[in-house]
C-alpha cells in the first residue's frame, strides 16, 4: 500500500503519528498546501517511509499528478470538506483507491430548506459510484470517528445485538475545557458551523430523508467516561445519509452535544450573517465571513496542552434484541485528552478522528476489508475493525440503557 | 458661514436634509470618499448652496486642501471616530472652526484596563486646546445627540433646576424594530462595539475618572415616549469626559439601553475576538474582524422604511433644587421613526444625531454661541439651543422622577 495523505493539519498530523507505529504501508506521502507543515508532520519519520510533499487540494489535476509521481494506491483525504470533490476526482483519475472522513457538501432545498433535502451530503460522490464500481476501485467515504466509527457501531448492533432496529441515533459529546481562552472550540470551527447551521437531516423508513430546523429538539444526554450530561441538538451529519444504505433501521438521527454556550454562539453567528461562506467586500478586499471567524479563534490542533477532559463518540441503538425483548444500548468510544497528549502529542478530538481511518487503511492493506464502488464504513464487517481499535490501545465499550 | 461636511453616510445625509431647510450658511460642501454618495446627498439642493466633493478623511492634508479650495469657515465631521484626528487637524491647518459628534478614540490602560483610564476619549483633541485658543478658533466637540444634546441638558439642569447636583447619568434607549431582519442595529455597529466593549468610564468628584467592566451594572430604566423598560449598562461615552469640565456634579455616568439581545451579541463577538480592529490574515488578505461584522449587517441608514418605534436620548439628574429640596429629573428628547421618515426621509436614530450639530452650527453662524479653544456643548448657554430645537420641530421634555 502506497498512501497519499492530503492535509497535514491537526487530524493529518495525528494520523501520521498513529500510522508511524504500524507497518501496513510501503510509502506514506504527507502533502499540504503549506509544505513546511507537511515537513513538520513527517520530521523524524523519513526512515519509516514518510515523505513530505506540497499539493493544491483544490485541483484534481494536482492530486492526480502527485499520485502518479509516487505510484499511490490509496488517497487519504484529511482536509476540510470543501476539498472533497477535487481529491476524490484526482484519486479516481490516477487509478488510486480513496478514503475520507467527511463527504461532499450539501446544498439546502431552495424553497423548503427546513423540510426537504436539496443536494445531500455525499450526493456528488454517490453519483460516481457506478464508475468506481466498474473500475473495481473503492472509495471508502465517511471513515473518521463520526462518521466512521459511529457507522461501524451501527453495523455491529445490526449484526450482533438486534433482530429489529427502531432507531439509530448518534450522540457525540465531551467535557473538554481549554485553559486561558474565553472560547476555544476543540474541533474545526469552519466544519462545526457547516454541520450545525445547515438544515439537519433525518431518515425515516416510511418517509426517506427530510430536514428540520438547525439546533432543534434539544435533549440532555448523559455521556459515559466521566463526561456527564450535555445538551444535544439535531445536526446535519453523514451517518444519517450512510447508515440507511446498508443497515435496516426505522429511523436514523444525529445529535451533537454542543452544550449551551456553543449553541448560543452558533445562533449569534447565524443571526449576524457571520456563518456565511460567500465573500463580503470589506475595505477593498473580499473575504468569507466564516473564514474570518475561524481566523480569530485559536487552531484547535494546537490547544492540546491547555485542554483537560474527554471526548465521547457513540451510537445509541434501540429496538428488539435477538430474543425478542426490547433493548437500548449505547456503543461508544471515549478518548481522554491527557492520555492522547501523553501517548501521541495529539489532542483528544483530533486523535479520535485520526485513529479510525488508519485502522481502516490497515484493514484494506491486509485484505480484511475489501470492496468496490463508493461505500460507507457500515458496508464492511464491524468485528475486525473493533478488534483492531482495541489492538491500537483505544478500546470501545457498550452501555445498556 | 461656509460649511464643509465630511461624510455623506446616514448622519451626514440627514444633516444635509435638515440644513437645507435653514439659511444660516452661504455654502455647504458635502464631501465623502465615495463621490457618488456625496452627489446623492446634495442632489436637488444645488440651488440652496450645496456642493458635492470627494475627500480622503484619513488625510489632514486632503481635508485642509478642500477647506482652502472652498474658503471653508466651519468643518462639520460626520464620519466614524477613527477619522477624528485627521479632520480636526486638517480644519486647524486650514484656519477653519471645527465641530464633531464623537471625540478622538481612547486606549485602555495597559495593566489595569477595568480600573484606570489610559488615553481617554478626546484626550488627543484637548491636548491641542491651547493652540486653538491662541488662534481664537473654536473646536466644538461631541455635538451630536449623545454626546451633544445630553450635555446641553446637563448644563440646563445645573443653571436652572439645581443648586447642587449629586449625579448626572445619561440614559439612552429605544424600542426600534426592523422588519425582515434577524438582527439589524439602528446605529453604526462599528461605533457601538467601540463604545460598548471599551472599558466604561465613570467620573466622581473625589476620585476623578476611572473605569469599570464593560456592560456592567445592568439596570432597567423606564423610558418615556411609549418606549418603556429597557436594560441599560455602563458604556464608555464622551459625556463622562465632557460634563465634569464645565458642570459641577459629584458623579457622572453613561448607561446605554442596549437590551438583552444586543448585550448578548456584543458579549459573543468579544468572546470570539470578532470585535477586534487589528487585522487578521485570512486566505492571503488582511482584514479587521470588526469591519467584517459591520459588512455583514445592513447599513442602518437604509433601514428607515422597515423600522418602527422611537428612540430616546436623555439626561437623568439628581441633587438638590433651588429651594433645597431633593429632586430627580429626566430631561429627554424622543424621535419617532415614522415622523422622521415622513418629514425628512431619515430613520430616527440618524435624524436625532444629525439635527443637533445643525442647530449648533446655526447658533455659531448667528453669533448666539461663540467661543475659542476645544469646548464641549456644556460650555455654552443651553437655553437658546433648546429653544432652537423646538423651532426645528423636534421638542424636548422633562419628567420629574
Amino acid at each position: 500500500m502506497r498512501v497519499l495523505l492530503v492535509g497535514a493539519g491537526g487530524v493529518g498530523a495525528a494520523a501520521t503519528r498513529i500510522a508511524a507505529r504500524r507497518d501496513f504501508y510501503d510509502l506514506f506521502v504527507v502533502a499540504d498546501h503549506d509544505f513546511a507543515r507537511a515537513q513538520t508532520a513527517v520530521s523524524g519519520l523519513e526512515s519509516r517511509g514518510f515523505v513530505a510533499a506540497k499539493v493544491d487540494a483544490s485541483s484534481a489535476q494536482a492530486v492526480a499528478d502527485l499520485c502518479r509521481e509516487h505510484g499511490i494506491t490509496h488517497v487519504f483525504n484529511a482536509v476540510d470538506p470543501r476539498f472533497v470533490m477535487p481529491i476524490f476526482d484526482g484519486a479516481y483519475a490516477a487509478g488510486a483507491d480513496y478514503l475520507d472522513m467527511a463527504m461532499s457538501l450539501s446544498h439546502p432545498h431552495a424553497e423548503q430548506p427546513f423540510e426537504k433535502t436539496g443536494v445531500k451530503l455525499g450526493d456528488e460522490q454517490f453519483a460516481a459510484s457506478g464508475q468506481w464500481l466498474d473500475s473495481g476501485r473503492l472509495a471508502l467515504v465517511g471513515m473518521g470517528v463520526e462518521p466512521g466509527l459511529s457507522d461501524v457501531f451501527a453495523r455491529y448492533a445490526a449484526d450482533h445485538l438486534f433482530s429489529r432496529i427502531d432507531e439509530i441515533g448518534i450522540r457525540d459529546g465531551g467535557n473538554l475545557v481549554v485553559a486561558g481562552y474565553d472560547f476555544a472550540p476543540s474541533f474545526s470551527v469552519w466544519t462545526t458551523i457547516e454541520e450545525c447551521l445547515n438544515p439537519p437531516v433525518i431518515w425515516e423508513k416510511d418517509r426517506g430523508w427530510f430536514t428540520t430546523e438547525p439546533l432543534s429538539e434539544p435533549e440532555i444526554f448523559d455521556f459515559p467516561g466521566g463526561i456527564g450530561e450535555v445538551e444535544c441538538v439535531h445536526v446535519e451529519h453523514e451517518e444519517v445519509l450512510l447508515i440507511p444504505r446498508w443497515v435496516d433501521a426505522r429511523r436514523v438521527t444525529f445529535k451533537y452535544g454542543l452544550g449551551k454556550e456553543f449553541i448560543d454562539v452558533l445562533k449569534t453567528l447565524h443571526k449576524l450573517g457571520l456563518d456565511r461562506t460567500a465573500p463580503v467586500s470589506v475595505g477593498g478586499v473580499s473575504v468569507s465571513p466564516r473564514d474570518v471567524v475561524a481566523a480569530c479563534l485559536p487552531d484547535p490542533a494546537g490547544l492540546g496542552d491547555r485542554m483537560t477532559g474527554s471526548t465521547c463518540a457513540g451510537t445509541l441503538v434501540s429496538g428488539t434484541d435477538k430474543d425478542g425483548n426490547p433493548r437500548t444500548v449505547y456503543l461508544y468510544h471515549v478518548v481522554d485528552n491527557e492520555w492522547s497528549m501523553r501517548e501521541y502529542g495529539s489532542q483528544a478530538v483530533v486523535w479520535q478522528t485520526a485513529v479510525n481511518p488508519v485502522v481502516a487503511l490497515e484493514l484494506l492493506a491486509t485484505g480484511v476489508w475489501r470492496g468496490a464502488g463508493v461505500l460507507g464504513p457500515e458496508a464492511f464487517d464491524a468485528v475486525p475493525f473493533l478488534e483492531k481499535l482495541v489492538e491500537y490501545g483505544s478500546p470501545w465499550a457498550m452501555r445498556e440503557q
